[in-house]
């Protein structure tokens, strides 16, 4: 199979190819930047010398058109003016931006400032979550991969919200990411100097992953979740943490024995032994959510601890897991490394 | 005046020595260290050298006694050992331990896991918050100088409860420290192979500092305050950083005003202007507590984000705000240095 | 093909787990610890948790003997008690301690401060340096893999060695290491604390790895080679990076040549273009050394930038090599995954 | 006295600000940046918050004249164009850049890439290393302050050249600096993803402050010295650490009393016992350097260790120095803190 990377200049680009070149089936065909046309990959990301040849090209709609599946690794906004002439030539596409994740244009249009290129696709577009969304991932044409922090959300509740057990009106989550979840842009607040050493929330009032995550609470749930949700900025590469609080309606629920039945058949979700402390290493480049769930001092309070590598499970490992179930491969192929630890 | 350090090998024990080599009124004349003794402190923390000449002795009584103030800077149990044959000489003593902080003397020994060899001191014991105990500081000869993140809990919650504007019932703290917060022992856990580079909530179930905090908030509140506390462990030094939610049960009060006001006249809280995010940097080394205050999508959620570097406001420094408020010299000396950033 | 781990607890350890879970033509059998014995790898090593079922036992030379290859990763003085017994049985044994290094045991002796066990063995052992004695691995009963530091010195050293272009007399070796090659012991001296956000050199006035560098570049050069070598501590997880400075006694050489050349055929020795800089990041967990060759203001003085990985290169992942090359394997079997960036 | 800083929107402006807050003589009078004016420095940097009520102005000619002493804090190219008329007005200036630094224009501009603009006051400026040009700075107008790297490296030198016990012809500097150095401008190469867990050299065929170093160490030593320096990049805030290696002409020489007596009467120096390790985190923050002089193997070798904060004793600490002695007052003024550690 051939596939395409649009946009492979950043982080969750560099982390495809990384992926990739360890996938039995698939190879990366075209791999394309405006910006960085002409020059190898192996140039721009060292750690791909004597892995990949590739280089970069000007993005030509025919021979991305040739690929069976095209990845965007873009920024939100690109995607959409592509996508249409793709699919019309039968490309299948799975999108690691925004741009195809909230069903309600308006909202989408509302959180990242901008008319929506695409709206008559949003409703086709799969949310690319395979542990709740797996049978329709394998017959989309468009898949939009989730965020980051809405990976590590929706996974750690799913449980209590098909379980009914906890109270919707007030889900919290305190997440915290390592910094390549701002991208390789050049700027000022994401040097070593200011990150380094420090720990901040950011985005208190609003952050562009809430819609999406409330979006995908609700279809979990059938209803609406009111959902608190900070996010915080982690001194380190690699690594998503959510802590989630919610409050018990039955309190006779064995949460262990629930979480474990839920993901018992996912290849990628790992439940850890009760009173356990998931740390953020131990996915460190793995497509893997690891997840504890605590009830402190046998409380009404359920706490449940989640973590996941953002540009792994959290995007580019995500997105070959649902190119996979797309392409009727073993969903394992090219995923099955451990972490990196230490 | 002349003060005492019993036990300042560890690293609250350099951050007293390195905040009173700048304390215009007061002299370190005696450091004790059982296993360092006859050692010069600069030996083991080498950043005072050509700042102090003291060397590590023997504990002994009369020494101590001839001091104004004695500091205890050791691990819980011996302080409790001590305090009473000092007090009884005229001593005036700083505990930075965990040994007098909680008046439940039956709760200490249950989370401590060992008998109280003090329990008549507890109850005359001043927990050495200034926020809150400024007066009963003053004249006290016993002050048991909060834990890290109790101080960063009841600081941040402290305009919520006196204005009683949220529901008691239902209180997240969710907290992240720097390794120095585990003290300076030989362990694997807290290699920098271990923590660098890595995240993870540690306690989830239950942590030695919930009953101080849980204690703390009821006394201001002036009724119990059901907490629900998860520290997690930062690849960093130094500070630690509280994420507090809680419920409004006024939705009419403005949440800014009211923590500008509740600590205008406090010099080592800073409360941030609206839309603000603390970062731990801003307060590295420095003894101040910066809050700021959120209500995201003007729900009945209140977020409120405090940061204080842990070995300094929530250890050290405030010990020496404590130190003189009882001497009634003026709060802030030795305390005003900027926080060091980058 | 059946392999052993010994000693299977430390860095060196997970990283041989890490790499031969991936590996297409080996298993291992048995992973042996005292303090740990019937612990799962994986309770101690998260990032393993679905991915290795082993179990730690204690040491059986029955059940060692039953496997092809033996790998050591114990400290040092382990290996040599245990190795001649299993030799005799028919094993073939890695060592990636320091046991069998040195061949002059006198030298060993005084560096390691303890008697050998096994003296008589230490002519037979091969020093498992793939890019110098490859044909010796493929027939050799025991490898004695090269420390860290040892490597990145005598592969950078390597061209410039074998064209004779560089005075003997004078070679500095400046290098600088991450946290993990101290190992996963319990200490002050490594805490997170203590490390992060700091460097300093150690053992400038000799370290053990110093008589097998200096026996290394004399079998090399083959003559004694005069040099300096200072390592460094890195508050990093991973990598060493070493910096080597000489004289050169031939100008006319084209030394960009001269080491693409020389590592032409190595598949896990790369020489960057001219003018490069590698990265100790662009080889994180990949079995690759990087190098690049400078001659600053066109002068006489040459200066080699080598980076490695101290547990994969450095350590686990040439031991592998060496096991590949023993077993007639393909070399790079097990081996070929790219490094994690960022 | 009053002084002003011009451009102090850096991190050299930051620690300018920082350690004048607690001066005891001089005030900070004025503060310009073109880009922030209006705006309080304690918005942009929040450690001073509750410290400086500063607010940046667009830089004013008059303004500045009214100071005693007027710092820049400026890129290369800017000291230039405003000095002259400041001088002229009888302003003392205190320069941080590299303007005036090197006494050979034509080479200046060579590394700069730019013509001088007061090419007609370089022979006038005074190197502000003052254990070497303290006379000189005493009555100086204009100050150039040394580079972070040249201070570590002259220093480390100082007593080798003063004694003429090391061969001239052959002089290694490998460094290593922490990321402030590379300054606060927006850049990919310096975001925490890219440089955090890492390590690498950079300009190893020529850093711009190669020329400086060259000149320090010819004025030192009466006549040129053949120096190869290679800087590196560290993942920390701050901090640089100086290897520097030379070939003893005179091994008689006591290598530790010549550094002890050499720096016996500097404030700012710090000769280590023999056989130390200096550690960048002893002088966080603190305008010390601290050195180490090493013998390894009792060889010809000998091997110099030296650390600085390359803020503090590397810049804003060494600038303040000057001034304190400019203005005739105490040297230690305002520079006696303790560094931060841990």
């Amino acid at each position: 199979m051939k596939v395409a990377i649009v946009g492979a200049t950043g982080y969750t680009g560099v982390e495809l190819l990384r992926l990739l070149s360890g996938h039995p089936q698939v190879e990366v065909e075209v791999i394309t930047s405006r910006a960085e046309a002409g020059r190898p990959v192996a140039a721009l990301f060292p750690n791909l010398r004597g892995i990949s040849e590739l280089v970069f090209s000007e993005p030509d709609e025919q021979q991305l058109a040739a690929c069976d599946v095209v990845f965007f690794a873009t920024p939100h906004g690109v995607a959409q003016a592509t996508v249409p002439a793709l699919l019309a030539r039968g490309c299948r596409i799975i999108d690691l931006s925004a741009d195809f994740r909230i069903r309600d244009v308006a909202l989408w249009e509302q959180w990242y400032q901008q008319p929506h290129a695409a709206p008559e696709l949003v409703a086709e577009a799969v949310y690319g979550l395979p542990e709740v969304n797996r049978d329709a991932i394998k017959t989309a044409r468009l898949v939009a991969c989730p965020g980051c922090y809405p990976t590590s959300v929706q996974l750690g509740l799913l449980p209590l919200l098909q379980a009914g057990c906890i109270d919707l009106g007030d889900v919290i989550a305190n997440s915290a990411s390592g910094a390549s979840g701002a991208g390789k842009q050049a700027s000022v607040a994401n040097l070593l100097s200011e990150v380094n050493d420090s720990f901040k929330a950011y985005a208190a009032s609003g952050h562009r992953h809430l819609p999406e995550i409330q979006q995908g609470l609700a279809d979990i749930a059938g209803e609406p979740v009111a959902l608190t949700f900070v996010p915080h900025l982690l001194p380190i590469n690699r690594g998503i943490h959510t802590t989630l609080y919610a409050n018990l309606t039955n309190t006779e629920v064995d949460l262990q024995q629930l979480f474990e039945r839920c993901f018992a058949d996912e290849p990628f979700v790992d439940v850890l032994p009760a009173g356990s402390h998931p740390e953020t290493r131990s996915v460190r480049g793995a497509n893997v959510a690891r997840i504890a769930v605590h009830r402190p001092q046998g409380g009404n309070k359920v706490v449940v601890l989640v973590v996941e590598d953002n540009l792994t499970k959290g995007a580019s490992g995500q997105a070959i897991q649902c190119m996979n179930i797309m392409l009727g491969l073993d969903e394992c192929d090219g995923l099955s490394a451990p972490a990196l630890l230490p």
